[in-house]
């Protein structure tokens, strides 16, 4: 693929807006421009997931055509939480929580991003190097830039306005210290999300005023939850990209069919004409448990390999759809010859707390030897083996330790 | 005058509200806690007027009482500039402007309240002291304790939004750093103008958040400008404290008959039953003239002295009252035998600029021998002395120099 085809690329897929514009951005690319080109994120939380992973993958794009990336941990912004997309105040993180959040983070964006063996290896920055260096008479010369009125726009700060919630002002001051962050790194462009418009937009006019340059705002769209509503952690409708195949095939195949295009459009690599394809079939009701699973195994490729991604789908065909239990799964010992469900399943890991068990359990998510367990009070013996399934996709055999 | 009766007297007059109640003030000045007082100001401007003479004269009462009078003066704030009662946003002042408006304002406050020669003199702060030093963090801590929703109820902020006129972030912000103030003083008490009620609560609330005490908000009324508008400089309706007597009782002279007892009662310090009297006087249309002199006499009189308030009565008058041109006019020789009204007045030193030269001779404030010169492009010839009155009480005899 030639530059050419590759700017084009980049511009056509997973791309929501770019300002000033497209055209602009184009003619930049198409030069023999280095860009600096940023994105944020707020350490808020560890996981990333395969909705997050959209703007990543664009940058890896870029990365690949020879750009400066850098990825800001706001590690001092994460103390304030920015109320993005949230209609009630986030809880400020510690300065160790944001640091652990952090680590963890770089681990997970390695497997998109190049942080070594390249010539231009992505970069880490934490905004506290300079944000905790700003004094309140700086912090009120950059506020004079901007109105309170152009602050409040923003549409969740509209949201809570209307539904007579408060904005606290420290969230109110949000969008500054993003758009001092992007002041601070100098920065040709930006990358994130849509909820981020308006920060980025911020930073944008911050760069102008300052710097008298242009700084991009590239944005790419939100993913949607497997579920049809938006993805969050908080409904159980994401995928962490750090799952292992098996769990991400299932996961995938639990996505509406409705949203089986844009799953392919953004979650995959696939190329153009078969995204063409599988949205004629979709909107025609054709098809759609095939291209289901074709789009869990590029899913799963595109984290694990292909050669993981196929181990996946027969794994998932056996087990899930043909329901047979699997020759591999896992074997535990336990020292009781008979006990009560609910520690049965913590005792063996198959959950992490026993309210999860007892949630699991109540939703008929538990099969002992084919048949469902229904009652959170049952005895289960262990005379012989015996077989253990635990929601969809974990298996057990246990036995009594001799 | 016992502690009771003076107790009584300042809660009476020249207050306006104090929160959270006078009773619960009115409790503490009968007790023997000896209570810090602090009035903030901004050094914007170095010019004191008998309109902010009003707070310092009841700080004054307070200061008798033996409590400690603390004098803030705003030099960090006044590089942000108040939006209070401003319906555009103020030019922040550098550095070096305010702290020579904070000397020159230390000079006329001296007039009022004591700095030495007393047991508990009163003190002088500067906010930067604080101020400079915190940090961005710091400001986000603070800054969650309020909601912009809290912020914005500022009556001038309404104005402003209704108006469709931006307000600035750092105008937003600051109450926070008034409030800050009161904080870091660890003060028992804020007095100021009621247009000052907002900021000053929002410092009441946290220090009653932060340091789980009280802090009580004492409000004055704001005096009435002498044409019946606010008072403003922008308006040319004020007196400032340090005019020389004449000027001094030839402003109050021009004050609208209905603020007569209003200026009694904020402005000097008569006795009760002479304000009743005045009120009645007043309400009936009766001797108006002759209160008005009265109120002059005694607001020369708490600046400058009873002596001077006399001689400057004697001075009004003679030169005004009676239109006599006062033999100890100023004299002044000029080089030309012939020049322009308008270098005239400004050689002479009558006004500062020829624009106001051209507004006071357009208006009709120029007499030259008795006779009103209305015509701009006027040339005066100064064969021998002649007599110019500029304005109501500015009076030079010009000879041209031999």
């Amino acid at each position: 693929m030639d530059k050419k085809e590759r700017v084009e690329q980049f511009l056509k897929r997973g791309i929501a807006e770019i300002y000033p514009s497209k055209e602009l951005f184009k003619k930049v690319l198409l030069s023999n421009k280095k860009l600096s080109i940023y994105i944020g994120v707020d350490a808020t939380g560890p996981e990333i997931h395969i909705g997050h992973a959209v703007g990543l993958w664009k940058l890896r794009e870029l990365q690949e055509m020879g750009h400066q990336i850098i990825l800001l941990i706001g590690d001092f912004t994460g103390m304030i939480g920015d109320p993005s997309g949230r209609d009630t105040t986030r809880k400020p993180l510690t300065k160790e929580q944001t640091r652990e959040n952090a680590k963890k983070y770089k681990e997970q964006v390695s497997k998109i991003l190049a942080f070594k063996n390249t010539k231009n290896p992505a970069k880490i920055v934490y905004n506290s190097k300079w944000l905790s260096k700003v004094s309140l008479s700086e912090l009120l010369k950059l506020a004079s830039n901007f109105t309170f009125q152009q602050f409040i726009e923003r549409d969740m700060f509209q949201k809570r306005i209307k539904e007579g919630k408060p904005i606290f002002l420290h969230e109110l001051l949000y969008p500054l210290m993003q758009a001092y962050d992007g002041f601070s790194l100098k920065v040709d462009a930006e990358l994130g999300g849509t909820d981020q418009t308006f920060n980025m937009l911020i930073g944008r006019e911050l760069i102008n005023k300052l710097l008298k340059k242009e700084k991009f705002v590239i944005t790419v769209p939100l993913l949607t939850g497997l579920d049809g509503r938006k993805m969050s952690k908080s409904y159980f409708n994401t995928i962490p990209i750090r799952d292992l195949p098996n769990d991400m095939f299932a996961k995938v195949m639990s996505v509406k069919d409705s949203l089986i295009p844009e799953y392919f459009e953004l979650a995959t690599n696939v190329e153009e004409n078969l995204i063409s394809e599988v949205k004629a079939d979709i909107s025609n009701g054709k098809n759609q448990f095939e291209w289901k699973k074709r789009l869990a195994f590029e899913v799963v490729k595109r984290y694990h390999g292909e050669k993981s991604a196929k181990k996946a789908e027969i794994w998932f065909v056996n087990t899930i759809q043909n329901k047979q239990f699997p020759s591999d799964a896992k074997r535990v010992y336990i020292s009781k010859k008979s006990l009560n469900i609910i520690d049965l399943l913590t005792s063996i890991g198959a959950v992490s707390t026993k309210s999860e068990a007892k949630r699991i359990v109540t939703q008929g998510g538990v099969d002992i030897n084919g048949n469902q367990v229904k009652d959170k009070n049952e005895i289960i013996k262990i005379g012989k083996d015996i077989k253990v399934k635990v929601g969809k996709h974990k298996f057990y055999i246990i036995s009594v330790k001799k």
